[in-house]
């Protein structure tokens, strides 16, 4: 069926939808999950897999020294030989008795003669020490003389005690000792170690094999979306890369299976040979009790269906049962990619850790505060994604994106901060512990922004990285910045707040919401807001005035943003009611997300920057230049941590590359409007 | 030359050792090295490789995304496509217009048509949202009615608000927006991020090549080693193997050449052929001013050399030039395994971080008081390995084998302390920062130990792994171990100490030197002591009483060992003097140290345990059965972090082991003593 845009441009379901329409949507259609806790699930499958014995480490499998880097070991390592081997000199010398050297001083040195018996003889470092010799004086202590008579001899000035500059036979390992534990995670010294002890190989745990299936008539690999572009309905499959990468990264053997249409037999005859040949199988998409989630009934008839549905958000659909063949663990996972992407940390790294032999890996953990209110439905443990920076004696983490499709949540994310199931969420400013992502030693290094978002922020952010800064921006609009500066949430805030009254920018703003709070308010730089249309503008909009007409369909920027406050201003001015603008209630958080509500049809315009009409080949009607500055409290203005980002304001590299996108004017980049 | 040991048996250098002495000893023999300050040591290789250009970021190649995990990009990245890339249904459903839905209530509920033009249309999750709609409504909330005339509709009791259970386009990433910035290392998540914005491939930086070239006639591999065993002289070599592992860890790309022999026209063409086939070469050892030392020459010929001897400790022979061919920085490594895997650290590590994009990686650093008073000569920065425990309110850091040859120095090490070039050292309690090789919260989990060693304490160790707990033991001696406790730098001490007056153990000694800190004191076993001597007893030791024969050489234990007071108190009892005793100022720190000595013919006999003797295969003559107990603070007994040991220690599992060991007796293990 073709159907036609509101905009006039058409489009049509891809083969693939209308296909998935024609097999039929009733197909054993579950409506409710169930919400298992996730201790409970777990305990679920570590039931049923011990009383099928699959619940044990893995055996060893013998392997030459250079190839188990990173394995972790099956058995205990006893030392083959000793280490050294034999009592071997510390240095470049000569090997002495040391009751020859008593009573040598610079005033009456003492001489020895060179020769295999002694008194004297030339060792190398690491040279095995004369059986007759207890000690070795360096060379650097001797002196070389050559007698007619007498031959080679050595003139020492000093005695030296027993043992000395001797390294003992066993002083790093001695033989029978124990050298390395069982279930212990090779690293380079360990291999040395084992090799300096005599083992030429190891046993190592072997890998546990994970077959990874997609299931999705709609999904398309990125090879043929790179190619040929994506239809209308079609999904890029990448949740088994994002699986397998994991995987790998764990310990473990990915097979990533190709894409399975929705087709029940299909599936299910996939699974059952990826049961045989692998220790687990993971299902991906079709999970959810929708109409071509097969998985559960899948898991039912080749197996035991343990969990249907587990108390926890992005992830609720998962399914956990077994294989009855050869006992093999299945996971039905979300569709949606950051519910994969967790359902692996939840499930899939402790099954892999537990298979060899290791205890789950354990994020590094840092107390902070959250920076907004977060409500979280009773009943589920929710992992919320977060940034988390150090502000002033205070570490905050700021949310993320909720949505369980925003991969770039988890690209983005420091850590994660998981509110329980018996919480109704968290206040701002309330302490929570997140689980960190990154090394905490990152978080002191990260600049934390939190305000009006512009695309040179992320510009600022890759010149920042060369310097050793991480730059964290949290979008919450101009007064959202304001009002986190003044609970203390961030480091600095873009700001682009009109006064109507004096035409001035962010000063009366600063005024009001950040009385008692010195700041320094610094331009960043002028942009280009202006009216962003579809090309070729069908609608013949000129100006604002034209939202007041019936068939024109406006889309706004959220409360506290600068766009708004200027849209407002300009409304009030040419006398429009807002109730009279179409689509004013419906709110966008960024340029980029007003310029794609365009691009799609839904709807005519929207105020925004040049730069995203740009970006995504719209028309724009020039409206406004306005300043965008930064709001910086004084005291991380003059911290250190703030430095390398003024550098780069004040210096030509950024300027150079902001000055060549459409819409900005550096003229005043980094210039201090005024000190407050 | 085949040579007698005083014990009688015959050795022979090994023909290895044999043609180093004929190739000469005093090649171009520098006999001091300098002392160039790390900083100054880097400035100066960082100068040589600016001006010849090779101080930059290695170019990107482009890799498929499954080859790309954990590579670093070269280039930004953004968006070639939106995700979603048309407005998606965010659940299973029907697409509605909002507008349809206004004023349905429970009790009036409404019913629209079920069709491709709405009012309603049926559509899964990620389906695209037909063209007049704008929300979707979960198929929970609907009813599905058939009706003769009407056909099929859906019956709403609750209106939906615009944009209802929709993904907008966009709301993931948008075209032309940056999703990643250059010098950034892929994780599983943001290969998923750049599947899903269209990119099949990605830009990484290439990978260094790094030659890893070991020389040394003296040196075998470890399969030659494990294969006809080891001849007196022969070192195995390993150093290689470490480097290279290290290099795959950090990024690299490692070749590793065979062994060279000392030759230094084969060296050198080595040298010359891997600079041009490679980004750095690494020559190992060689690379102090001894004999065979050729490194330092080879690069004066090649190249240019820099820098020889750094003052660091251990690694001070490092040798720094470039190779002028394709200006090629090239590393002379020393060939002591802990010196070799220190430089790794310092300045292999670096040096491919840059060259990756990245900033040199940074250990997570923790502050520590250190538990021993430790000398450091001034002039050289010091890399001091250290295990770290938790033990009560402080952190403590106890240092292990300062010897650059111990490997296990490194295999041990929690981390390192880094004492400055300009201090003599750090006394005992004073604060120190360890840069950590685990992480933090691995050593809120480790059990600290320091006193007695015996070997039931390694396979304690190795069960309280399988329980979440790490156990680091430092070896002070039973009188070490008390000290130790009274400054609270350890959770138990090891002691058998016997008191002469009393035949008692260790009692007497806790009233004595921890009167004020309540203990426990848990017997953990009963062992056997007596006399180490060589296989048939070739000296017809009887017992202590022989200790006074001229021709019966002894090695003793340290002061504060428990085996030395057991020897003083039985000394005086036969009425000899220690001045009598040949060999009574040996000191050796372990019972298998003693055991070595012995065997190494280095001395006849000495007082230990009867599987020291038993491990080395060397004869026993039993003397004593004595107790060893564990001494625990009341505090750390109580606490959550012992009891996993404390139930192994009543447990049946780790008896039955020791209680196969030869000299051991669990018949008390575990019972409590007294506590005082």
């Amino acid at each position: 069926m073709v159907y036609t845009r509101a905009n006039g441009s058409r489009w049509s379901y891809s083969e693939n939808v209308i296909r998935k329409k024609e097999t039929g949507m009733s197909r054993n259609r579950k409506f409710y999950l169930e919400d298992i806790p996730l201790d409970e699930a777990w305990r679920r499958l570590i039931m049923a897999m011990e009383s099928s014995g699959s619940w044990v480490a893995f055996p060893g499998e013998e392997l030459p020294l250079d190839e188990a880097l990173g394995r972790v070991t099956a058995a205990p390592v006893w030392a083959a030989l000793s280490s050294p081997g034999y009592h071997a000199s510390a240095m470049d010398g000569y090997a002495v008795r040391s009751a020859d050297t008593i009573g040598a001083t610079e005033t009456s040195p003492k001489r020895l003669r060179i020769g295999p018996e002694g008194p004297a003889s030339y060792v190398d470092t690491g040279d095995p020490i004369p059986s007759w010799a207890d000690a070795v004086i360096q060379i650097e202590h001797t002196q070389h003389i050559e007698e007619e008579v007498g031959g080679e001899l050595i003139e020492i000035q000093a005695g030296v005690a027993p043992w000395t500059a001797i390294r003992p036979m066993g002083e790093d390992m001695v033989a029978t000792e124990l050298v390395l534990p069982a279930n212990y995670r090779l690293k380079p010294v360990d291999l040395g170690a084992l090799a300096g002890c005599g083992h030429a190989t190891v046993s190592v745990r072997r890998r546990p094999r994970v077959a990874v299936i997609p299931t999705g008539t709609e999904l398309v690999t990125v090879e043929q979306a790179a190619q040929a572009g994506l239809k209308t309905g079609d999904i890029i499959e990448y949740n088994s890369l994002v699986l397998a990468s994991q995987i790998r990264e764990w310990g473990g053997l990915p097979t990533r299976y190709p894409i399975v249409a929705d087709d029940y037999e299909r599936i299910r005859e996939t699974v059952r040979e990826a049961a045989v040949t692998h220790d687990l199988v993971l299902v991906n998409a079709g999970s959810s009790a929708g109409s071509e989630d097969f998985t559960s009934s899948i898991v039912e008839e080749l197996g035991t269906l343990l969990v249907h549905g587990v108390a926890i958000r992005p992830g609720h659909p998962v399914v956990l049962g077994t294989v009855t063949e050869r006992h093999t663990p299945i996971i039905g996972v979300p569709g949606y990619p950051v519910s994969c992407a967790l359902t692996g940390e939840i499930f899939v790294e402790p099954l892999i850790s537990h298979w060899l032999g290791l205890t789950p890996r354990e994020k590094p953990k840092v107390k902070a505060t959250i920076s907004r209110k977060l409500l979280s439905p009773m009943g589920e443990d929710e992992w919320v994604r977060v940034t988390v920076g150090r502000v002033g004696e205070r570490t905050v983490a700021a949310p993320l994106s909720r949505g369980a499709g925003v991969i770039t949540s988890l690209v983005r994310a420091d850590g994660i901060v998981r509110i329980p199931r018996f919480s109704e969420g968290v206040d701002a400013g309330q302490d929570v512990t997140v689980e960190l992502y990154r090394d905490p030693s990152e978080i002191d290094r990260t600049i934390v922004h939190i305000g009006s978002h512009d695309l040179c922020l992320d510009i600022l952010s890759q010149y920042l990285a060369d310097s050793g800064r991480r730059f964290s921006s949290s979008n919450a609009g101009s007064l959202g910045g304001l009002m986190a500066l003044r609970r203390g949430d961030a480091h600095l805030a873009g700001s682009h707040l009109l006064d109507p009254a004096t035409g001035e920018y962010n000063i009366s703003y600063i005024k009001q919401y950040l009385p008692n709070l010195p700041v320094v308010l610094m331009t960043f730089m002028q942009r280009e807001q202006g009216l962003i249309v579809a090309p070729g503008n069908p609608k013949g909009i000129k100006g604002l005035a034209d939202l007041a007409r019936d068939d024109v369909r406006y889309v706004n920027r959220q409360r506290g943003a600068g766009t708004r406050v200027l849209l407002d201003y300009h409304l009030e001015k040419l006398g429009i009611e807002p109730g009279n603008v179409k689509g004013y209630q419906r709110e966008e958080y960024t340029h980029l997300a007003v310029a794609v509500a365009v691009q799609s049809g839904a709807v005519d315009c929207g105020l925004g920057i040049a730069a995203a009409a740009h970006a995504l080949r719209l028309d724009f009607i020039p409206f406004e230049k306005e300043r965008y500055d930064l709001v910086i409290p004084r005291i991380h203005y003059d911290s250190d941590l703030l430095q390398p980002l003024f550098d780069l304001i004040q210096g030509p590299n950024l300027r150079r590359v902001v000055d060549e996108l459409p819409g900005y004017d550096t003229t005043h980049m980094g210039d201090i409007v005024i000190e407050l």
